[in-house]
């Protein structure tokens, strides 16, 4: 059982930390494009980048920051322009963004984190940033989470955003994170971000090792496309605030806290993949028994982004040969005999062969699956909530089990509708 | 300029080979479905095989035959039925096939290779497929290889086939091919086969390393959706009956017989490629200026791969950030401000920065060879014929330079369509 609790507030539910989202006339749309996190106090910061050999400015300046001190106050994210392929002048402009932010706030250029979404090529609209700080800060609050979390999207259908509380050494220690993407990558309207608040102290190295194992159990395992954007990043923001002891070795307050931020990252996950472009579905793949967490992990993220199974999802169609053929092809070494593969509640594969089971049932369980997910989203939309929760209840499952070992992992993505080739074959700037 | 020229006959061009194609009943359609291809004479084999974990029993017959012994007389292949995921029963099946087409030749059953495509977990149909091995006998013929090649395919628009020649010792020399696939994997109608026959006398393993380089080259350099198929393989039998002096060590003869196999295997590699499910026209990415040809050659193929490169495609939109950002996530390290990218003679990308291009004349590019290359697929398609050179002519060409050294690679792909998504979603057994 859970040993945490969902609360409201996102980012800002963690103590000590404000947050505002304002449109500052950087997307041509009017819509909310700036964004701003604050901590009260210094906070301990970590992050985790894209591997691309691309990279937008802020992604290069955010991790030479944190190489040289991992600690922060702020983050400021502007949408509507990635800063991406823009040279020497691109790199100007992200230094001139943090030192606005920082000096409105009253605070040193090095404290402010900085993250880009949008278009890549385009600059961003310095004049329209600098005149939106002011107001920016104005509207700073510790309701402000909701704000902040609409003013990141781009092509998303909701804003993402949770936070979650557990006790640690007696006292309630909180996570909070917001993010946004709608395709792992859709480089013209660009990029995942996700911003964590936290207000427990904990030592800079131990919360950066922990980031980058949440990252590699969320964020590193959904797809959309397959695709890893120029912008992509995860910033983690510690400020103690909490007022618990300090957690500086591992042990089991750290073990707490790192499951407290592995929930808050793969919900958010979660919630992107099922804001997939064109997406109709969340799906589930979960693989046992393999050689290792690692290689689990590898089995699970292969099936997930499979174009042959994803399709096969929109289509309803309970394909356990494109699940195996998807398996087999993963670079995991394991012996296709032992094979094992369920849909929900049906076994379809057994010791590498297949078994007779109702076509017609499975085929209802996916639609039955999709049908839920697409009334939550729609309910949401709806709504305006931030709260994807309900769409990501009922996700379509897949179990495997390799048979080999205790390893085990898991992986999120969505299916793949004529939706996503249209919004990717008629998008043009 | 090629020293070598395209001749008609395909597998049975070269000299001292024999083929055929019948419809035995295998395929629920009553289509073409099994295949024979025989060489007079005893021949040297080569072959490369499926990466994946789970395999048809032919992939792991062939294997072990070539790894006991690299010769061969006959290649037997059913369409239909795939015999992967069919456990000791298909292992049965696939010495029984080989030993029932060994009985009708009189040669030993160890002498002949096996290939199966069709439906995963099926096993095939033994009885249709003795009852045929007679009648496939009876109907060999040095002219046979129109035939095969229509019996092997699927779900293919077009039978895949291409025969050259070039002097190696001042007499003409052969390589004739035969190939089959339209996604790299379906899995339920699955697979990528290619058979490949020569007249030149080679020594076994400089056979097989010539067709794995060449195999390296041509396709493992194209991609469909990505997916790898449980039967995919490539057998090359060499029979020495061009009477030319036994190539025993590199050289020059060496280089040009590799050279001449090499060009088969890409004509046919473009050729599936092209006839990629939905495709409407072929994507070839040329990668130079790269640290090594394996680094061009990875970086070529997921641009190729990307799904929001190939939805670009389709919808004919010249968008170089995700060509850029495609680049940057190969996993292969390079100077983002060194990146040049150029689409037909159109310089899009110069020193990792956009430049100003015409857009309407970048997508009336696309729209042009898509056309030109859909029309000539219509005109084969009416025709019925097997060769599939006019579609292949006019690619959309993408070429990125890197900046930092002399390697480069050529990988071939195709658009992303709504049909794509209809094929894989509605598809079922």
């Amino acid at each position: 059982m859970a040993d945490w609790q969902v609360v409201a507030g996102g980012v800002t539910a963690p103590k000590g930390f404000q947050a505002a989202g304002i449109a500052a006339n950087l997307k041509p749309s009017g819509a909310p494009d700036l964004v701003l996190i604050v901590s009260e106090s210094d906070a301990i910061a970590a992050g985790v980048f894209t591997k691309s050999q691309v990279r937008a400015a802020c992604v290069d300046y955010c991790r030479q920051r944190l190489e040289a001190k991992p600690n922060a106050r702020a983050i400021l994210c502007n949408a509507g322009q990635a800063n991406a392929c823009t040279g020497a002048q691109g790199w100007q402009d992200g230094l001139d963004s943090a030192a606005a932010a920082a000096k409105a706030l009253g605070i040193s250029a090095g404290q402010v984190l900085i993250a880009s979404t949008g278009v890549i090529g385009q600059r961003i609209r310095m004049e329209a940033l600098q005149a939106g700080i002011p107001k920016l800060i104005e509207q700073l609050s510790p309701q402000g989470s909701a704000a902040a979390a609409r003013a990141i999207v781009t092509t998303d259908l909701v804003a993402k955003s949770i936070a979650l509380e557990a006790e640690i050494g007696g006292r309630p220690v909180r996570v909070g994170g917001i993010a946004k993407g709608s395709g792992m990558i859709h480089p013209n309207m660009a990029t995942m971000l996700c911003f964590v608040t936290c207000d427990a102290a904990v030592s800079p190295p131990l919360w950066q090792d922990m980031l980058r194992r949440a990252a590699d159990r969320s964020f590193n395992q959904i797809t959309v496309d397959g695709d890893t954007s120029t912008n992509d990043c995860i910033l983690a923001l510690a400020n103690g605030e909490s007022r618990t002891p300090a957690i500086t070795a591992p042990g089991p307050d750290a073990d707490r806290l790192e499951t407290l931020l592995s929930q808050v990252c793969i919900h958010l996950a979660k919630s992107v993949a099922r804001d997939g472009e064109g997406a109709t579905c969340l799906f589930e793949v979960t693989v046992t028994g393999a050689a290792s967490d690692a290689a689990a992990r590898q089995v699970a993220r292969t099936i997930a982004g499979s174009s042959l199974v994803k399709s096969a999802l929109f289509g309803r169609d309970p394909n356990w040969g494109r699940l195996a053929a998807a398996a087999g092809r993963a670079g995991v070494p394991f012996e296709q005999d032992n094979l094992r593969i369920q849909l929900g509640d049906i076994l379809l594969m057994e010791n590498g062969q297949p078994l007779p089971f109702d076509r017609v049932a499975a085929s209802q369980y996916l639609q039955q699956q999709a049908d839920h997910s697409t009334h939550a989203m729609t309910q949401q939309i709806k709504a305006g909530s931030a709260d994807a929760a309900a769409a990501l209840a009922q996700p379509v499952q897949v179990t495997l089990s390799l048979g080999m070992g205790a390893g085990q992992g898991t992986a999120w993505g969505c299916d793949l509708s004529y939706d996503y080739v249209k919004i990717n074959a008629e998008y043009t700037t």
